[in-house]
């Protein structure tokens, strides 16, 4: 009946779901059409999700998913970085609760040598935004012309702002739809999400920080290290130098989960100090990024103790039109969580701390809301600790004190104090490369 | 996030679909809400199509699959035919080519004493559509009131009308979002888009003829049988005595495809004549719906032969405005087949027959599309049959000569001349009571 019906297409859609549905495979020019057709609106929404289910269930062959990718690459612009001095690199970490790594690792790896072209995005639910932390900061911005990002890039080395919607635009409109019909969860979608944004990115060089736990999206080890190995896999094939890192996300990362908060936090890094766990996988993925874009004549861990990372943070945030050295935003309201008994923190659950911290207002429910740049979360002890009865587990910061109640609600059993606790899991778990 | 984003909901839809792709099951409040919130237009297109595909997927259980009908038929009105003097039954096709059967059986088994009331559809694809056949009476109209309705069924005992859009409208909008999204070939799906609107027109009695074969939806008996007892089910669950019989479309019923050649072929049954395999089906089903009604009293092969069913055809056509004397249109061109060498006409494909009639004119591939009423495929052999070379085995009939030619290219191997054909199969392959 197809053909009678759409003579003026070359394929018929329902019966590229129907393939899909019964277990066949999409042939490259299928697939093409396909994605060119969504993008231009000739296949319906409802279509669209219709066949992101068929492909939760039955997948994508390594062909199929390498021919999706570059389709979703070739809906839109590809950057060049040819031009530039520098080799280039760049981090994706899939999103976890006090991720802020973003932040020392860009200027870090600058300062040895590589380009850092960080393009990213906002947060959305319990994990936050990069650009979101960075706009606590007076004055900065994170849209840059194409130009203004290739001029940073040569300059100071590292770039972190907004990516341009001329970037896979397929994959922003199918994310969009995945997000609303329950097909988000598909390691071939997500995997074709990510690497079609970060290839037509054009970096030369790729590391992927996937999160494992709680806080994460991926919450086994089996199905992060299968997100992991497609991912690089399909970075390879585009001929992206492509390496991941899985990393433990069942407590949060540091010491504060918020905005302005993660921001105090990054520099302290930069400055000498900083977390233990947030100063090991900085400088675990920096030896990764200089790596994979062949400067490893350069130290990480030296260069940030030098203080070269703090000074290309400086020439970074100042680019963007920042003040580096504001004080950034303080909320106006705390709340203080104390420990009931003497003990040991037995566990600290970085999913319901991601969302307390997003309950708190800093993050947001709908794309087009606001976010409150003081509000957040600062940890006093990570599982480990010890605890005396009365001393303070974590102080909850907003500007809107009639969010405390569910905030407070959503910590139900994030935390527990006992009279022992397990050694806690590795922080960096597996490489795959 | 759910919860923040759609506060106004009783349920967030991405957790239905979620619930359901990830095997579990979706509680009778959860199945009312989505039903009515998708009627109403607040879930939208895409997630329907997303949960149908789900669906299509993990299958509905028992309790759910009859609340998921319960609630299309609570989206509608229901008729009520309990004032009527006469018990009611319906029979149901899932679609075959050359299934004129409704248009013999309702009379027959109105003449038999039982109110038949055939709410029917239009023909979409390779099967036909029994009010397009009727269509092709002069003056016979298809849409009654309700009122009318009552009427006809308490003085003729017979009527088949269009079903009204006032039953399970939900199952008509979900309908029409399957047909587009592959979602079509579900059990429960088709199970619950049936009988919803059956349960809705208020027959205390249905007899399903749930079609096997190539030119059936189903194609094999293994899922025809189980669609057959899921639909059986939910009717005996529902108050309706149900049974089905699972019948033979291999190859065609009877020796016309078309709308005005069906009719004629009918009114050689109920005049005592018309092909054996017709024959033998209207008086199977008649004496099921008979049977089904309370009224096993009357032997339909006896009412039949003694030509009240044609009194009851005459009727039924008259009370419609039909003409039930006048010629029936006849098709400007034909075109003959014949037999390229001696021997047994081993087989004849049903769903290559009726695409064929559909692309001669008798179909349509979209809802608004007109029909011709002459065009269509009359047979001359059936499996089993001796030819010559030369002896014709079809005839094409058309308004608009120029469809010949697709319509030979979907007859490819649409038959079979040979030394010797295999037994046929039975055309009443089991009954599910």
């Amino acid at each position: 009946m197809g053909a009678e019906q759409h003579g003026q297409q070359p394929y018929e859609v329902v019966e590229l779901i129907r393939t899909k549905r019964d277990g066949g495979r999409l042939g490259d020019a299928e697939i093409d059409w396909v994605i060119d057709a969504y993008t231009a609106g000739l296949v319906a929404d409802e279509q669209m999700s219709a066949l992101a289910m068929a492909i939760f269930f039955r997948g994508l062959d390594p062909a199929e998913l390498a021919r999706w990718t570059a389709a979703m690459i070739d809906s839109g612009e590809r950057l060049d970085f040819s031009s530039l001095s520098r080799p280039t690199a760049d981090k994706h970490s899939t999103g976890g609760v006090g991720d802020k790594i973003t932040l020392p690792l860009a200027p870090l790896v600058a300062a040895c040598g590589v380009a850092v072209p960080q393009l990213s995005g906002r947060g959305l639910g319990h994990t936050g935004g990069t650009l979101d932390k960075l706009e606590s900061i007076p004055g900065w911005r994170a849209r840059l012309s194409n130009a203004e990002m290739l001029r940073q890039l040569e300059e100071v080395g590292a770039v972190i702002c907004a990516a341009g919607s001329g970037l896979a635009p397929a994959d922003a409109k199918l994310y969009a739809l995945r997000d609303v019909t329950a097909t988000v969860e598909s390691i071939p979608l997500i995997a074709s999400s990510i690497m079609s944004k970060k290839i037509a990115e054009g970096t030369g060089a790729l590391v992927l920080d996937v999160k494992v736990g709680t806080g994460a999206f991926m919450k086994t080890q089996e199905s992060a290290a299968e997100l992991a190995r497609t991912m690089v896999g399909l970075g390879t094939d585009a001929g992206v130098t492509t390496v991941a890192l899985l990393t433990d996300m069942s407590t949060p990362l540091g010491l504060t989960v918020g905005n302005a908060l993660e921001v105090v936090e990054s520099v302290e890094v930069l400055a000498g100090g900083g977390p233990s766990d947030v100063v090991e996988l900085t400088v675990a993925l920096a030896r990764e990024l200089v790596a994979a874009a062949g400067r490893d004549d350069h130290d990480p861990a030296e260069v940030l103790a030098s203080g070269k990372a703090m000074d290309a943070w400086r020439a970074m945030i100042e680019a963007q039109d920042g003040d580096a050295d504001a004080a950034l935003p303080t909320a106006r309201e705390t709340d203080v969580i104390t420990a009931n008994q003497d003990g040991v923190l037995i566990s600290l659950d970085a999913f319901k701390v991601g969302v307390a911290a997003w309950r708190l207002g800093a993050g947001r429910a709908r794309k087009d809301q606001p976010v409150q740049a003081a509000a957040g979360i600062e940890l006093h002890a990570k599982p480990g600790d010890q605890l005396q009865a009365g001393n303070p587990i974590m102080t909850l910061h907003t500007d809107t004190p009639e969010r405390f109640e569910r905030a407070r609600e959503s910590l139900t059993g994030a935390y527990q104090v006992g009279a022992e606790a397990a050694p806690p899991p590795p922080l960096i778990i597996e490489r795959i490369g």
